[in-house]
């Protein structure tokens, strides 16, 4: 069974280690210290060893030594995760895979490019650019694939492209026993045996460390618009949102922002948008079909009592609107110096939603601490983040019980309690809630699949 | 373990089955022989009882029953699958699912809907008609959705709509212990551990029997184009849908039937298409979206050397038209009294698709069987229809050695040697040279799930 490890048992582990990746291990505190957190609101906890390699040999060869020495292993990618799922509870060795950053094949006229683990979003859409082609899935972060593949990561865009569950279409994997294995071979589509793909989709590193992923890339759209709407009443905004899916338009992102939260976006960007409910929005396609569905969108607009405050279609106009939505964390944290934020993450049936987001403002506004609201609605997803001070630790535990309030509401809902972010240390409870009868049946998949419980432990299962 | 039951062990499990489903149970020679075969070629092969129950909980309380007896349990839907992947290769209790015809809940405000697994594709449709709402998954047959879920069928559409890994949000599942699992909630997308539906999908009862399916609806498109283009050419037409495909046109249906399966349909629809390599398509979406994407691929249709044969929009044209591509099967059969068809189902990248195709047609020419060529091109899928005896053991034996050496060709394309049929009993070794490294980790989970190993035995693995 995986224990913590000696000082000796640690010694020699580095340097059966340094055998595999030379200099690219290290118990240096540093090193540790900055693998010891990621962007959630997790206390810090260092992995004893940091090792980083380059390639899928290297990763089945760290993980057969730390199999041989009963160690914990926890695979990190850019540390941008908010559950702690890259976090080593129990220390162990921390597989760095973010040298991992080779385009490994692409093959546009198949729509698929493999990659490294720790190629990241940017630099895949920047490797992709000559192509006409594009990887749509942005959670916000520029987080790396392998992370975001091991965490079922989605973001704006899914509502039109999915989440990573449908853009992952094989992965090679280290299980637990230093194996190699490749999931799926190339063809669009399968019907050979179990969909091991899927399954270690969302499976945050428990059952194998994801080494080099196939994604699914598209056709950059011809044409874009990206559209603000701004409205008196969250309600209002939230309905619009509704009616947009249920109408069945054909729109590429959709997200909520709160008042407060674009109060937080006009100080942090020095920008001026009106401090209201509103929807950011972008409709991809050729241009008679994007002015049509545009249209469309103004007269939901219209009945919901909202106004077109801006549009863009020009590439850099696009960037400079949705750079607002992407700095919704990084704004919220700057209202107040020396904040952690707690980031809530439900997800319901968009029938569900204005129900939902507001019985949450209520939780909200019923509490001492300042808050924001983001989400991506049309997926029926979105985040509350709650600010905290990490040295009071009544701050900690009122946004926890906000954010398993929130969770247990979504639950109610038949939604539930990670839309995203996965399930990491902080949500294994809520969990066991939303899918009872399920756990068990994770338990035992887990327990074959991984019988030591080295891989990742602490996370996702009880 | 599972082992073949002894007349008393069988004459006392019947008697525990009538106590939980009375008169639905049955050891009659005429019911055992109407679940002893599939559509495809395989041998008849007889469950010992067949037991019909009418909802989940019956399901449990059998699998239960069966489980204590250590007898083997096949689930059964509509028998329109190709594989066997639903025959009793070792006896034991069919459970025919046929009768769960219930559609348990619409909820057309978030696009879904929940049946028993027993509903048929048709059924559904025709339910969902008020809703302006549809189903899109067609396989051709009329099949249950149980069915389709536990194969990941696909079919006509799926290069516009997905599979049934697309499609299915959830299931619920009775497994080798009687539990009975809900995989997932009614949220639109969620990372809340490991993703059992789409294990369970594609599982073909080797995991758990499927009883309950959430699927994904769409709106009803605005507009419909299908078209049919002629070619003189095999590789003319494929190369068509290739481009098509790769300038990334939104196609619903990109159907390729070869010169011998228009003759086969002429025939068997007193029909006059021009008997020649041939393309039918389908676009939906608005009507000025529609135009324009039926416009283009025009353009790509002529400069393939290709000429428009027919089109239409009218809902009754269409059916007409998409007959002819539906009975491929039947036309095929009909093509020589008492024929049984083995249909091969290999899937390679689009890439690929001109090469295999045109590889097969030539390992075809090269034997003494008739057969017939049609795939759903889009997706780089097709079968091939070869007409065998199956009085004559020699035909059977070279269909099926004609059969691995077009999934081995597909294999070594870095395809599949099944889009979309599934493994059943008749690809198993075939998986193996497919996916070497992975069949280990299906086991693995297989034993974790099924540790007697009485949950449809026989198919999938070794």
């Amino acid at each position: 069974m995986v224990h913590s490890l000696s000082k000796a048992e640690l010694s020699e582990l580095k340097t059966s280690l340094a055998g595999i990746v030379g200099d690219r291990v290290t118990d240096g505190l540093s090193v540790r210290q900055h693998h010891a957190h990621d962007e959630g609101y997790h206390a810090a906890c260092a992995p004893d060893l940091v090792a980083t390699p380059r390639n899928t040999g290297e990763v089945a060869q760290i993980v057969s030594a730390c199999a041989a020495a009963d160690c914990a292993i926890v695979p990190w990618g850019a540390g941008t995760s908010l559950e702690g799922n890259a976090l080593a509870v129990n220390g162990g060795v921390c597989i760095d895979l973010s040298q991992m950053t080779e385009i490994l094949s692409m093959r546009p006229e198949d729509f698929r490019v493999t990659v490294q683990a720790g190629v990241r979003r940017i630099q895949l859409n920047t490797g992709l650019r000559s192509t006409g082609l594009f990887f749509p899935i942005d959670p916000g972060a520029d987080a790396t694939l392998g992370g975001m593949a091991a965490t079922r990561a989605s973001g704006t865009n899914a509502v039109r492209y999915g989440t990573m569950r449908d853009n992952v279409l094989g992965c090679t994997v280290v299980l637990a026993d230093g194996r190699i294995v490749r999931t799926a071979r190339s063809a669009p589509k399968s019907a050979a045996g179990y969909d091991l793909t899927a399954l270690l989709v969302g499976s945050e590193g428990t059952l194998g460390i994801i080494t080099e992923v196939t994604l699914r890339i598209y056709p950059v759209p011809d044409h874009t618009i990206a559209v603000v709407c701004v409205f008196d009443e969250v309600g209002d905004a939230v309905k619009a949102s509704m009616a947009t899916i249920q109408y069945g338009l054909d729109v590429a992102r959709i997200e909520f922002l709160d008042a407060p939260m674009m109060g937080a976006i006009n100080r942090f960007e020095r920008a001026a948008y009106p401090e209201a409910p509103t929807l950011f929005l972008e409709f991809h396609g050729m241009e008679s079909q994007v002015k049509e569905q545009f249209a469309l969108f103004e007269d939901i607009c219209a009945a919901h009592r909202g106004r077109i405050a801006a549009s863009a279609s020009s590439p850099e106009e696009r960037s400079a609107l949705w750079r607002a939505r992407h700095n919704a964390l990084y704004a919220t944290r700057a209202l107040v110096p020396n904040r952690r934020v707690l980031i809530t993450d439900v997800c319901v049936p968009v029938s569900r939603l204005a129900d939902c987001l507001l019985k949450a403002r209520e939780y909200l506004d019923g509490s001492s601490l300042r808050s924001t609201i983001a989400g991506h609605v049309g997926d029926g997803n979105f985040h509350a983040f709650i600010l905290v001070d990490p040295e009071r630790p009544q701050d900690v535990e009122e946004a926890e019980a906000l954010h398993h309030r929130m969770a247990r509401l979504a639950i109610s809902m038949d939604g539930t309690c990670t839309g995203e972010h996965g399930v990491g240390m902080g949500k294994r409870d809520l969990l066991r809630e939303e899918l009872a009868d399920a756990v068990p049946v994770m338990a035992a998949v887990k327990a074959a699949l991984d019988p030591r419980n080295i891989m990742n432990p602490g996370k996702i299962l009880p």
